[in-house]
């Protein structure tokens, strides 16, 4: 595989939306009204308003709008805000390899189909793609880059939104060589920036330089043409493993797409199982916060090393405690936005039960998986083994649970008649002649 | 060194004008007019209007120019074009580190400076500190970081734009420091780029990455405070060294500016005590190719790995070629740009003298030392060893040597006017009220 980035970019640029199968193009519209509802739910958060203020003085014209809001710009810095406000949440979709796929992806696509007016099939064809190559690139270096600190979101999604770009502009085999090599050299983004704005600026700016990636490529700006498998490449620099032929193999028979996870929870999906479990067990027993005497989790390791805060300050601080997750899913009964609030972090009935959990390590769980003992003062133990939480693979949210998310998420900020219109235009995405009625409809 | 992040925000933002020696002063007033230069010299270069034609469309409002040039644009997109400009030449300056310090930083303030006039000294001041943090940053993790396979002058010119940036907009140590960790998680650049238009992208996307890192910071946009020293930040996870003690080592004591070298040949330094020796023995011995019948160059393990192209096809890739370097200092008895363009990369002469010369690796040499031995055809064998080119620390270019470098370079592109009060503007640097008035010398 010393050519993967040749290959890779024949794959793309050969590739025919004919060969796609309904089931692909069924999840690309679920995926988009999932996406949708995350970049409009996450659209009036600080983070958004602090990058909009530090973007807008130096935006270019009108040509692309930002989900849920009403401020019009460049493409590129549509691209840009539509990323962050899609992934502030934490609420996008994922795999199993920790990327979010469509964060990098979609909104690079949707402003340029706002802007020149792309159809619904050569979207969703794109994106597809854009899918594919950010998956199989981030498959072929996982685990060892995302151990070592890459968020992968932002490293391999860079890929994807130029790959994804680079075939809706119509690049040829040796532009999107090009493509993939300028992405390969803007490839970043720290796992260390959890908890701060800066994870969501991750898919921001993967979707805004994979992009721009395509548009310089397209007017002949050179790369490497080696740039994922060279010894100075993505592969080998960025990473201890990296196993080229992962990136090609089974292409046109498995597709990323059907392997994508939404998130029933507003948090990261390591934190879906004890949440999973300490719901269950509540609806079941209708067990009230003051019948607790403790809370003992067993996690993966991976649990606690991303969410192992004990004493979360703020809403976003609260995405990255486990125990603020289960303590809120016991009080509420729920795990949305809601539930990482400031308020809800400082409420005292969860600030109290969360004091009473405890976590541990069982390095035989996998990191989607859980065990949740409560003990009750009454001196019942009750046990929730989740070996698949909602939202998985084995445990789907159905067309339906997404629809419910979707309302949830837009509500206040869409009318109901743009809300209505958007959630028909997702899911016939593949029908429409000019898929920029999309970006058009998601906008105050 | 737990909080050298931090540490290194608080230096930059209590620096103090007053306190920078006049020597560091000058030397930054050499650097300006070294790197108006290159960027006037480079930006008619392909790579520059294949970069124009993708930025354009997008570009925001008429704040900042492009050096050489008539265009207008934004700040971030001013700062990308400009940092693409003063590098794609591979003429503009160096440090012992292998960055180039003030192609990252100089884009970002004088855009700046266009936009809202500050003073000259504030320029020059910030400039200072930028190239301050960018050259300790590099330090701290170099070699392996650079052996790995990173473009040190895009992975650590990025924190030097957003120091320099930041410190202009007046951010306090806070916001210095989520600056800092923005920059860190921007960071990119993979060496495998090198001989394609992605190399001279590095600078650019640092320059415009490292500024929108101050400016998003300024509006409060948050990152981690550990984003160099933390386990999963820059240090740890761009290389498997880092000395944190050398970010802030010696601080105010010692300047990184003065470290600072010129180039006098364009192209990368490995190659330049091949050229000083081609070019020392040729005149002094009055050597025409004919006379020769062989040349062998002995020089480190890194300038064969740099610049091994044997057979280099553009003048790009002649830049990448030792071999070309040597034959084009014979052939021509210089090594400007237009031994570096296509047609003497071509040129019957050098193709044929190329065909005889010979390179092998010395490990006892440094990186910027050469022997070169001549074997003539009438017998005689000619040897120059060059323990320190022209243009290193120990030969430096004089202020005289780096104005006919200046005329050189914008000859044709300024009028002389244009070209002489520029000059002026750069020897004046901190004398300016509104030193915006060097890049509106600086356009067509």
């Amino acid at each position: 595989m010393q050519d993967v980035t040749r290959i890779l970019a024949r794959r793309v640029v050969e590739s025919r939306y004919e060969d796609l199968p309904a089931s692909v193009l069924h999840e690309a519209s679920r995926a988009l009204l999932n996406w949708c509802a995350c970049a409009i739910g996450g659209s009036h958060h600080e983070t958004v308003d602090r990058a909009l203020a530090a973007v807008m003085p130096f935006a270019g014209p009108a040509q692309a709008g930002v989900f849920g809001r009403r401020e019009r710009m460049d493409i590129l810095s549509a691209a840009l805000i539509n990323g962050i406000s899609s992934h502030v949440l934490d609420f996008d979709d994922t795999q199993a390899e920790a990327i979010h796929p469509s964060s990098p992806v979609l909104p690079a696509l949707l402003a340029l189909a706002e802007w020149r007016g792309f159809s619904g099939a050569e979207i969703a064809h794109a994106f597809v793609l854009g899918v594919e190559v950010e998956c199989r690139i981030g498959r072929s270096v996982f685990p060892q880059h995302y151990d070592a600190g890459w968020h992968i979101t932002g490293t391999a999604g860079v890929f994807g939104a130029a790959a994804a770009a680079g075939k809706l502009l119509g690049l040829n085999e040796q532009q999107m060589a090009w493509a993939l090599g300028i992405a390969a050299t803007q490839s970043a983004g720290l796992r260390e920036m959890f908890g701060s704005m800066c994870k969501c600026l991750h898919p921001g700016r993967a979707a805004q330089n994979g992009l721009h990636a395509a548009l310089l490529a397209r007017e002949g700006f050179t790369s490497s043409e080696q740039g994922l498998e060279a010894k100075r490449g993505f592969g080998q620099v960025l990473s201890t493993r990296f196993d080229p032929a992962v990136i090609t193999a089974e292409w046109g028979v498995r597709y990323e797409l059907s392997s994508n996870m939404y998130k029933p929870f507003a948090c990261g999906l390591v934190v879906h199982g004890v949440i999973d479990g300490c719901i269950q067990l509540r609806n079941e027993y209708q067990i009230m916060p003051g019948m607790i005497e403790r809370i003992d989790l067993k996690v993966a390791p991976l649990v606690l090393e991303l969410t192992g805060k004990t004493d979360p300050r703020t809403g976003l601080e609260g995405k990255f405690s486990v125990f603020h997750a289960a303590a809120a899913a016991i009080v509420h009964g729920a795990a949305g936005e809601e539930q990482f609030s400031d308020s809800c972090v400082q409420e005292s009935a969860v600030v109290a039960l969360r004091g009473r959990i405890k976590a541990s390590v069982d390095k035989t769980l996998l990191w989607t998986q859980a065990q949740v003992s409560i003990q009750l003062r009454d001196g019942r133990t009750l046990e929730r083994y989740v070996p698949h939480p909602l939202g998985s693979l084995e445990r789907p949210m159905s067309d339906a649970d997404l629809e419910k998310k979707f309302r949830a998420l837009t509500e206040g900020i869409l009318d109901t008649t743009h809300s209505n219109r958007l959630r028909e235009l997702c899911w016939s995405l593949t029908e429409l002649s000019d898929a920029g009625a999309i970006a058009k409809a998601a906008v105050q």
